[in-house]
This record gives C-alpha cells, sequence and structure tokens, in this order.
C-alpha cells in the first residue's frame, strides 16, 4: 500500500509537497524521519503530537556526543522532547487510534520548511473535531522550536484540557545520556528543564511556553504546573468552547547547549538565565510571525541559491531533488566547524550521528558547487579531528592521519562501534569490523579537500588546513603499504572497500588506487609548496617532517600494486581473490524489498565468499578519478560487476547512475536515479526509520547535477556534458566555479551556461568535449 | 466507574480473585501494580504482553541498588523486559486499542499466585478470535517467569506471527541502568541478554526460549532470529491455524545476577553459562507442570502458615486480607538478609526501592507473628547497614548509629533524594527534608528489634545484632539531644515527625518519647548483660565504648522534654507550635478522591503553619506505646488530631483504625480498615501507579489481627482482646508466641485459643483482661 503522495499541491506549491495522506501506524518511523524538521542546529524528528507505540521521539542538537558507558561508543543523545502536547476532549484522549479519523492530511511543506497536519476526528463519545497542527524548527533562530494546534469543535460544544510539557525521560533506545537535572516554572508561564549529558558534560537547557486564542483573541488558559522525574508540564483545564469556535494553543520552546558558540554564558546559571530571558523574547511574538520570517530565511539561504528545475513527465523528480536540498539543509552544521554531517542527518538514532566517507564523497559536491563555505566549515571539521586522526594512527601503528571510519567530536578519534547484528549460523552478535580495516576513508577525505580547492580556487583554506590534510594522510599511506618479497611490490592487506560484503580483503582496488591517489597528490604539494611557500612548507615540514616523508614517497611511489584490467576481458580485479569466487543466481535479492534480505540467508562468511557486492568497488573508483580508465575498459567492467551489486547500501544507486550515464545508458541511469529518490520518498514502509539516508539525499543531487547535468572537475578543468532522461525536458541549475556563479540550463536541444558573476577573468570550459571560454553566455545546440 | 470486582470466583475460588472485568486504558498502571507477581527475589509488574501508551513495564530484583548519576540516589534498576510477546493475526497486531473487544477478564488468582488473562477480540479485519494468557513468578524456583498464551481463531483460518524477546532498554523513567551488553542465541532456542548496571557492578543475565502447541501436540515453529540495540528476539512466522484450532505458545525466561546467594559463577562466563544451564533443565517441563509445584509452595509456605478467615457480610474484606498477605508475599526478600522491603515492594518505581520505617512498624509485625524467621532477616537487614547509619550519624555531627530515612544497598548511607515535586507558589521544585531531619526511624528499628524479640523470644538474634542496635541507637539519642538552659530540658529540634506536613517543628512528641524509649531501653540491657552476659557485654563495650555511654543516659535520660497532656483538655501538643497554628477548613481534603490534593491549594510552607495532619503523630505513638496513657487521654487526644487528619499516607489509615478499636469506635475502625483496604483495591485509578502499598497492606494485616483480632504484646506480655466489626461473624488466625503456634478464632460470643505446638511449658496470656495459662486451648464465652 503507497499512502505517501508526492505532487499533491498547486500552482506555487507545486511539486513543493510531500504528504502522507492516510495514517498508517506501520509508516510511523518513516514518516517521523522524512517529515524530520531542522536547521543544522538541531534535528527533530517528526513524531506527533500525541504519543503511540512504537514511535521515536527524537531531539538531536549537533555535536553534542556523550559516552553512555565504557564499552560503548559515543553518539548524539536524544534530548528531551519538547513536542509533548497531549489534548483530551471532553475526557476523551485524542489520538489516531481512539475513535474514528474522518480525515486526515499530514504533510511536509519543502519549500516553507513547515510539518502541517489536518485531521477530523470523531472521539470514542462520537464527537467531531477539527484539529490542525502546524509546526518549524527555526531557520531564523536556530534554537527554536515553534508548534501550533488548532482545536474547533464541530459537533457540540467541549472542554479542552491539555497537558503538555517538556520530558526528559528520552533514551537512545535505552541509553540515557543525561543525569536527572534541574526543573522549574517562573512566572507562572515559563517552564525549563536543564540537564547534562554523564560523561561530555555538556549543559542543556530546554524552554517552553504556552498562549492561548479563542476564535483568534487571547485566551488566558488556567494552568497547574507539575514536576514529574525528569518531567515539567503544565495542566490546562477548564477550556471551554461552543460548536464552532476556534482554539488556538502555541507552543514555543527553545534549546540551548553550552557547547554553543553564540551561548555567552560561564555557567549552568548564566545558562538558565540566558535562554529562559531568550524565550522571554521570542515569546513577544507568535507563531504566524516567526513562521513567516523563517519561510524567507528558507528562500534567501537555499531555494534562491541554489534552485534546481526539472521539467520531467514524473513530477516526482522534482520534488525529489528539493526534498534531497531540504534534508541537506537542515542536517548540515553550517554554524559550526566542530561538527561534522551524521550519517542518517540528525533525523534519527542510526550510525549514533556519526560521520563516514558519506559526508565527503556523497554530501560535500552538494555545497562545493552551491555553498562552497558551508563545504570549507565541514572540511575544517575534518582538519579540527586531525589530533584524532594521528591517535588512530599511532594506536595502530601506524605514521601520519588515519581518519575514523566513523567521527563524532573532535579528539575521539574512531568512534565505530563493536558489534553488530546476529549471525544467523551462529548466534554470535557480528564483529563489525570497518573502525579498524576500511581505512579508504583517510584517503576519500584528501580526495575531498582536492576537489574543493579545485573547484573553488580556495588557497586559504589549502593553507591553513587543507595541505595538512593531504600531507599527513599521505603520509598514513606510506607507513600503511607492505612490502609483498615475492612479487617486489607495496601491497595493502586486510582491508574493507565501499563494497563492504567483502572483509579482510587484499589489495582492494578502491583502496590502493586511492593511496596511490593520496601520495602522489602529496608529492606533487611538496614540491609546490616548497618552491613556491617557504612559509607554509617550513611549517609543515617542522609538523610533519615533510622532507623525510618526501624520500619514502618517492621510494614507494612507484612500487604499489595497482590491479590493472585482464588482458581477456578488460576487468579489472576488485581485490586479490574476488574473481576467484563462486557466482550465485541473485535475482531474488536484487529485487529486494528490504535492504540486507541476503543477511536473512547466509552469515557474513558465506557472502564474504561469493562474488556478490554492496556496491562495485570499480565503479565508485571511475566516479572519482575519471581519467583512470578508457572508455572500453569502464564498460567491461560496468558489464561484469553491475549484475552482482545488490546495490545494498544507500551509497551505491548514485554514483552508478552516474556511471551510466557517462556510458550513455540513460535508461539504467534514471531507474538508478528513481531507485535512489525512493530511499526515503518510496513506499517501503522501513527503510527509513533510523532516519533519512544522508549520503543518499546527496547523491540525488550528484545524479542530477554530475549525472543528468554532466557537470565534472577532471583534473582541475570543469566539464559540462549533460545527458538528459528521456522524460525529462528541461534541467536547470547553478554551481559556482572559483567564486562566481554559473547557471546552467539544459533543454532537449540545447544548453545554455551563464555566468552570473560579473568578471573580465577568463574561464576556460568545456562543453559537450569543446572549449569555451566562458565570459557572458555559452549556447552549444545540440 | 469501577471496573474492578473483588468477590468473582465461586467454591474453592471465592474470595482470592481481584478482576478487572474491562480494559480502561485509565487504570493501567493501577493494574500492573496490583497484579504484579513475585517471589521476593523478584517482583514483575502485571504490564500486558503486548504494548500501550503509558504502560511501566518494570521488572525489579530485590537489592540491586544502582546510582545512575552522581548527582542522583541509588536505586532499584527497571531489568529487561521479558514479557515481550507481540502477536499479529492475520498481519494485524494484536492490541485492545485496535480492532474491538468482545470479551475481557484479567484476574490474579491470589490463592495460585497466577495471573490470567481471557479476551475475545475482533480485529481490524472483523476476524475474532480467542486468546488466554497465564502467567506465574514461580515460588519454586526464584529465577523463573513462566508465560503462556493460547489462541483459537473462532470465525476462519489464521496465520499468526510471533515477535517475542527480551527487551533491555528499559529504564526508570528515563534513568538507564545498565552498559549496553552482550546478547546471543544458543542451539537456535535460547536467546540470551547480559548487562551490567552502570555504577554497582552487578551482572544480570536473562535468558528466555519458546515452545508451541496446536492442539495439544508440540508444533516446531519456524523462528528466525534477530539483534537490535539491548534487544533480542525471535520472529515466528507461517504458523496456520484452521477455525477452531488452539495454538499456544510457551515462554520460560529466567534471571540472574551475580549478587545472587545462589550464583555459584565467579565471572560473567560462568554467569552466562549457569544462568543457561538453568533455563535449559526449567524448559524440560511445560509451563503446567512448573504451575503445579508454584502452586503448592503458595499453599506450603503462606495459605497453610498463615491462613485468616474472616467471615463477613462484605466478602470484600476476606478478599482484602488475602490480598495483603499475597503481596507481602510477593514484596519481601526473605532468601537474602541483605535486602529489606521497599515503599513499593517490588510493583513499581515509587520511592525507588528504598527502605523506610514502613518495614518496621508496618510490615514486620505480620511475619514476626507467623513467619519469624522472616522477620528476623528483614532486621538482619538493618543490622547489616549498621556501618551506613554510623556513617551518616558522623557526618550529622552525631555519635551511635542514625539509620537513613531512606535505606538501599547496606553501606550506601543515607539515600533520601534531595528535590522533589513543584512548589506551586515559586515554581521551584521543593526540598526534600525528610532524609535530613525525619530521625524517628532510628527508635523505630529499635522498637521493632525489642517486639521481636519480646514476641518470638529469640535470644539468639539479640546476642548477634538486636542489642548492638539499641544500644547503638540510644547512643546516637543521647548525642543528638540539645540542652536547653533556659527550661533546664533537653530537647530535639527541628525535626519531622510521621505527620510530615509539618517540617522544621521542634520537640515533636512522637520523636521526642520514642527517643527516650530507645534510651531507656538500651539502659535496661546495659544492666542487664552487664551482670549477666559478660561475654557480650565486654564484646560491645569495647565496641561502642557502653560504660561511657551509660554515664550520658543516665544524666541525661531524667531530664528529656516529654510533652505532657494540657491540664484543660487532655491534648499532648504534637510539638511545640502545632496547637497555636490556625485551623481550616479541611473538609475538601477530608473527601479528596487522590492523596496530596491540598497540595494543589496550599505550598509546603503554608500547610506547615495550619493545624493539618498527614497522620496523627500522638496516635501512632499511643499503637507503639500502649501504657504511654490512660484511655481518658487517648480518647482526647483522638477527637483532636483525628478531625485534623487527612491520612494522607497510606501509613496512616490501619493505626488509626487499630486506635479506633481500642476505644470501642468499631464503625470507625472498621471504616478505616476499609478505606485501607481500598488504597490499592479500591476504585481510584490512580492510587497505585507507581506500585502498591507496602506498609498499607502491613497495615492491613494489623487491623485485623492486632486490631479486631485484639493482639498486642505490652511489655513483653501477651494480651488478647478482639473486637468484631459488626458486620463480621468469624475471625480466625494463627500467630506464634515465643516459638509456639497459636490459633485464635474469633466468633461473636466467645474466643477460642488453640495452642498448637506441643510443649508442657506454662504460657500466660492476656484474653479479654483476664489472665490464662495457655496449655492447650482457652476458650471465653463473650
Amino acid at each position: 500500500m503507497d499512502i505517501m503522495k508526492y505532487t499533491a499541491g498547486q500552482d506555487a506549491d507545486k511539486n513543493w509537497i510531500v504528504e502522507e495522506s492516510q495514517f498508517d501506524h506501520r509508516f510511523l518511523g518513516k514518516c517521523e524521519a522524512i517529515f524530520a524538521l531542522g536547521n543544522g542546529y538541531m534535528g527533530q524528528r517528526a513524531a506527533l503530537e500525541e504519543r503511540y507505540i512504537g514511535e521515536t521521539r527524537n531531539l538531536f542538537i549537533a555535536g553534542t556526543f556523550n559516552k553512555f558507558a565504557e564499552n560503548e561508543v559515543t553518539e548524539l543523545p536524544n534530548a528531551a522532547d519538547v513536542l509533548w502536547l497531549d489534548f483530551w476532549l471532553n475526557d476523551c484522549y485524542f489520538s489516531l487510534k481512539e475513535g474514528r479519523v474522518l480525515k486526515y492530511r499530514r504533510y511536509l511543506h519543502v519549500k516553507n520548511a513547515e510539518l502541517i497536519r489536518e485531521v477530523e476526528w470523531e472521539s470514542p463519545k462520537g464527537e467531531v473535531f477539527a484539529l490542525k497542527f502546524r509546526r518549524f524548527v527555526s531557520l531564523v533562530n536556530k534554537h527554536l522550536i515553534a508548534m501550533q494546534a488548532e482545536i474547533t469543535p464541530l459537533s457540540g460544544s467541549v472542554e479542552v484540557f491539555i497537558k503538555s510539557g517538556i520530558n526528559g525521560r528520552m533514551t537512545n533506545s535505552g541509553a540515557a545520556h543525561f543525569a536527572e537535572g534541574g526543573a522549574r516554572f517562573y512566572d507562572g508561564k515559563f517552564m525549563q528543564i536543564t540537564q547534562k549529558t554523564t560523561q561530555s558534560d555538556i549543559n542543556f537547557a530546554f524552554n517552553s511556553m504556552h498562549s492561548f486564542m479563542i476564535d483568534g483573541k487571547p485566551y488566558d488558559a488556567a494552568g497547574h504546573i507539575a514536576l514529574d522525574r525528569r518531567q515539567i508540564f503544565f495542566e490546562y483545564s477548564g477550556i471551554k468552547l461552543e460548536k464552532g469556535q476556534s482554539f488556538v494553543v502555541e507552543k514555543l520552546s527553545n534549546v540551548f547547549t553550552d557547547r554553543d558558540k553564540d551561548c555567552c554564558a560561564t555557567d549552568l546559571d548564566g545558562l538558565k538565565e540566558a535562554s529562559l530571558e531568550h524565550l522571554k523574547v521570542l515569546a513577544q511574538k507568535s507563531y504566524e510571525e516567526h513562521f513567516v520570517a523563517h519561510k524567507a530565511a528558507w528562500l534567501e539561504k537555499v531555494w534562491d541559491i541554489a534552485p534546481i528545475e526539472v521539467q520531467s513527465k514524473n513530477d516526482f523528480d522534482q520534488l525529489a531533488i528539493r526534498f534531497a536540498q531540504y534534508h541537506l539543509t537542515v542536517m548540515t552544521p553550517t554554524h559550526d566547524n566542530r561538527m561534522g554531517v551524521g550519517a542518517k542527518g540528525i533525523s534519527g538514532e542510526g550510525y549514533k550521528g556519526h560521520s563516514f566517507w558519506d559526508t565527503e564523497i556523497f554530501i560535500l559536491p552538494y555545497f562545493i558547487y552551491t555553498m562552497p563555505d558551508v563545504a570549507r566549515s565541514l572540511l575544517e571539521y575534518r582538519y579540527n579531528t586531525l589530533s584524532g586522526a594521528r591517535k588512530k594512527a599511532k594506536e595502530n601503528g601506524y605514521d601520519g592521519a588515519m581518519f575514523p571510519w566513523e567521527s563524532a567530536w573532535m579528539d575521539d578519534g574512531e568512534v565505530t562501534p563493536l558489534w553488530g547484528a546476529a549471525d544467523i549460523i551462529t548466534g554470535e552478535p557480528i564483529k563489525i569490523w570497518t573502525g579498524i580495516i576500511e581505512q579508504h576513508i583517510t584517503s576519500d577525505i584528501s580526495y575531498s579537500v582536492w576537489q574543493y580547492f579545485k573547484i573553488t580556487g580556495d588557497v586559504d583554506f589549502m593553507e591553513k588546513c587543507g595541505y595538512e590534510i593531504i600531507l599527513d594522510t599521505a603520509k598514513f599511506w606510506a607507513s600503511r603499504l607492505e612490502w609483498n618479497e615475492a612479487k617486489q611490490e607495496y601491497h595493502i592487506n586486510n582491508v574493507i572497500g565501499p563494497d563492504e560484503y567483502k572483509e579482510h580483503i587484499n589489495n582492494d582496488a578502491f583502496t590502493n588506487y586511492m593511496a596511490h591517489w593520496n601520495i602522489k597528490k602529496a608529492m606533487e604539494y611538496y614540491v609546490e609548496l616548497k618552491d613556491g611557500s617557504a612559509d607554509i612548507y617550513d611549517r609543515l615540514n617542522e609538523k610533519l617532517d615533510l622532507d623525510g616523508t618526501y624520500a619514502i614517497w618517492q621510494d614507494k611511489i612507484g612500487k604499489i600494486y595497482l590491479p590493472q584490467p585482464r588482458p581477456q576481458d578488460n576487468v579489472i580485479p576488485q581485490d586479490d581473490t574476488y574473481l576467484t569466487k563462486p557466482e550465485i543466481d541473485l535475482e531474488k535479492y536484487k529485487k529486494q524489498a528490504n535492504v540486507g534480505s541476503i543477511y536473512r540467508d547466509y552469515n557474513q562468511e558465506q557472502i564474504n565468499s561469493m562474488q556478490v557486492s554492496k556496491q562495485a568497488n570499480i565503479v565508485i573508483l571511475f566516479y572519482l578519478l575519471p581519467d583512470l580508465a578508457n572508455e572500453v575498459v569502464k564498460r567491461a567492467n560496468w558489464d561484469y560487476y553491475e549484475p552482482k551489486t545488490l546495490h545494498d547500501s544507500s551509497l551505491s544507486l548514485s554514483t552508478h547512475s552516474i556511471i551510466a550515464c557517462e556510458m550513455g545508458d540513460m535508461p539504467m541511469a534514471y531507474e538508478l536515479f528513481t531507485r535512489a529518490a525512493n530511499i526515503d520518498l518510496g513506499p517501503n514502509m522501513k527503510t527509513s526509520d533510523m532516519g533519512i539516508h544522508a549520503a543518499s539525499l546527496g547523491g540525488i543531487w550528484q545524479c542530477v547535477v554530475n549525472g543528468f547535468g554532466g557537470v565534472r572537475m577532471v583534473a582541475g578543468e570543469l566539464y559540462i556534458s549533460p545527458r538528459l532522461p528521456d522524460v525529462w525536458e528541461v534541467l536547470g541549475f547553478p554551481i559556482f566555479w572559483k567564486g562566481d556563479r554559473l547557471e546552467v540550463n539544459v533543454e532537449k536541444n540545447k544548453i545554455e551556461i551563464n555566468r552570473k558573476t560579473e568578471s573580465s577573468e577568463p574561464m576556460d570550459i568545456w562543453v559537450n568535449g569543446a572549449k569555451y571560454d566562458l565570459r557572458g553566455c555559452v549556447v552549444v545546440q545540440l
């Protein structure tokens, strides 16, 4: 059953609405995630106001990691719930599981970043009410969560009872990250809870207040205050409405932590006072007034900067890319370079808020091409984690910087948990090896630094952060190489590549090539810096012993084993043994409704010993290093690996779609794009329970701009070779290139590129294989 | 609405059944508590198999206290949930909130200690099913929780899907006491979770297994194993039943901790292995086989030892006393003298599993008179906490042993939390003073030691524990006394008495008299021991400096201020200022539906300054020290204080009922008894949410035996002066006196007392004021 609608909304709202057209308990988790609100500072999962079994009420504040117990890893703690707003209407608890739901519609207005629910509800007593709920998490004031509920009795009079407060009992699936803190009321109107994380000692302050209206006029509801353990709330009783009267309650809440850069409080009392004062100021305006400003901010900061136009026979395509941009905005902590993007954004407990290579390879391109300052902040986060990366290298017996597979607070180092799901054969939990041996993250980050630099031309960043990252990661790789005496080569053994079905493999092509690339790039920059930037060279040489390291690089770079295409079929071995393993019939899993279905039939060890891939390492390699192979080799590898790939990673679809584009297989490219868009927006009711798929959402943008839009940076130059899917008429998007804004408009028969930033500087770009100097506008007829 | 039934059941079951005749969400918490199962080792709150919003799924293992964070107090942690058993019937989740409930009945069979639920349910698809759930917590094997569910499709065939496991995500209202532990499956059949408390480092192991039958024949369901965070479970699918077929699933679970005295494992691996082996042995028997043994154990250990017969016009009276005994058995850790009884037993999170004076003054008499070995174990617990009591005395600047107001693990000392509910005037949380200044607990425990000794004659206990408690607490009191220069008296200022409405009062009559009693008793025993038991005297003198302390006692005992009856009206001032405070109209609160209703109108400071009592200190004093005052004085004080008493403590009703009995006010005595019985069993839907009222349940037994049965120990002698309520025809009960079993049978016109233990020793008892030598049987006509 498909209860999600995507094309609702007309005129101005067209393709801006993601709608749940019917309340279905089974979609609870999915809707909580895909309807999540946020502003990079915080993510508010879209639990309903009233409570349901199976719900997950999550509020995350970016970067506030805490470790619950010694044997657990740090995670983003689930903060207090301020959405709590329970109604009793003539003594009947308002719940969609009680009485009858006569009308229902919940929708995320993607453009306005507002979540709205409209219900017509018949209570168990047979009385009918119209209810409308609205909420947003402000992009203007990042500490503000605003809610509004409107109740109108349709069949007779009603007495309303409300229980609303702040619930500090939240846990992350049973791990409670806060010690019991203080709670109190102020001025008979404001509620406040403070809580401190148990290990990282971050103080949180939550404040809430209510205001009421009947038929548009302010109403003074009689509130009884109550404290319970880790809870503070008001009970409002005796609110009487005649049939047809409209009752509105507005709840404004804020959240502060003493880790916030804009928190000027020096102690807990200061935090209490400052956060309360903050809410008192907010309380002077209504929900609507705050909303108008919020809506304008989304236009200014997102939609006007990075508008994408897709004219498709499937309206869904336009919505999907907007939805992706919506969540990319919600999840990204643009305000603070001490924080990264979590693999589930801040929309669920999945992956504990940790950053993976997902950020650099899948999410960052969006920001590099449209909001370079945000991209820089995210790369500065990686720079800020260098101490942890160096710690990890040292702990593992290596030199330089070895970035953690999962990254949290800056100096945490590796935070990948050690144990996962149960092995179906032995009954034991499966050991998670990624934190130890999935090492390509280190070159992925270096690659991304280089990509950022080449696209933005931001020398300042390179001097302050970028060179150091590339050089120190190359230092790591040099120490990581293992000499194979028999073959007289350097190998990299016992790793996991992007294809995580294969553990403990030797010479994963992706890892080897990227390590080689990393060292090579470092060697280039070493020479460049030594020749041209003495200051920087001296500083880094002192810090990293570049001279000594360069000698090692020189010695090793030519001896790194880089797997080559097999003569007989041009297939590059994914690793030393992949091609020797048996193949099985994968049809059942290729068509899987849920990810990981193969794990219900085989255990890790068995999957390890078959030719089946989660995603194809060689394909991703072709995407990152487009000049690595010629078209024949690419095609041969695509044809070999794709059929063995289950796309059992949300990362897989977008890269594979882009490579399909590159090879001109537009039906396949479009199908993979559609599947990527369906990961979160599709009818699968369980797929997003633990949170949206951040990398996939970044991947959707890449499908559109790097895939169909054909935008690629190759060796520092800009290439644009668009190929529209059959069902698309028009694709328009902006990108920034070296600080200049370009607007690209692709139609079936022409490509038009406008350089919007005024400049007399020449700009070389390649359009469909021909070079142009883009001064004002280039139009290429197709 | 009253959905509870008490007299259901006929013939053998008559007055053994507490029934919930209709599912009402609002009674969720109450039923969870009053239907709680347990065996002293563990308490399993009666959450339903399937889940509901607002439920509290609690499993407590006695004595396993843990402190979540530095600023919190230790509490009994909510252990993993093994009740979890979810059904889908033709894809419809079985929940009483879905579809329609056609028939419903849930009842606790008090005699068998089994909880049974019978439901006829129409699913949202309109299909009808009969479901029957049974469960018990074994009194034979204290680690065993046994469950059975039977499903019969009544309207057509069905495919059953089951999800059942162990959920380790439980918290105490948001405080998670366990670090994430291990989880695994064994033999494709057994599930195991281990978890360790975060601070007290207690390892827990939980094991569960299922077995199935269709129409009575073993059935092998296909199970898929799954691990999630802090959860382990099986999913059984493809179970197909024809209309009328009966499908039974049995789930046997066990719990062990490495603090268990019968746990022989020396490390976590040993605990895992031993607990798994334990369940494997249990798994060889069916639910029914385990149940038969369990039922027999209840008969042998409870009902045959302490049967009480009440022939009343109100059947409820007989059930109420049995219900009390049921819970007294469930809550009491008879297996381990390192543990006390919690104020809510082990049926809820209320009072965090801590022991109060409730144990000694309200619960212990039941065990002293019927199961002296259990009473001894509970007093040994207090003895084992002496180090904590000494620590508390020292921290407060006193000598000797100052028992904590709230007591948990043996050496914890004081564990009363510091902050409570919100002050309705200031909005701030109210400071909880009881842990600091409610000091009468110390003499209450001494008193109870003496009472135990006088009733049982257990010299061994006195020599090993009892004398030391009485002497060291007396030492505390001597140091606690404050010299009032003006009055040339010793005062005890700034305390809270049993009437907790009054804080920071001076010379609370209860506290002063009991402190005086404590010192006096110590002085008697000092002399006795010095004269007659040199060994013990020497040991204790060395430990406690008895000689030096005795000199202090001698000096102070005569100068302690003991408030006397006022000449004008014989009223003894409850404290220095009570009688000077204004009175208010209390009618509204006397009739309150919920406890604490006065706090909705007044704050603590205001209540402190009025003549209103939670319970009347003087009345309780008369109960404990019956020879303190003559009947005239008692009556005068009763008449003065009772009307000012809101009985806003579950402790109040029983003592006041007994005193009413003593004064011959039988309607009042019976009314108070009935109200006491209604605290947990009555129609008030919220009253037991946080757990049953342990002290009140002990008080019900006291109402019956010490009140209506008229059994009192005065100055070491046994008095029996029964007075039956008007509606009672017969009251029969056993008591132990100095190790001999007496059976007392009271009818309207005679009292018969049989000494069941064969003995040629004389036994003096007072029956209705006359002294008898009870060799075999005494019959007194009325």
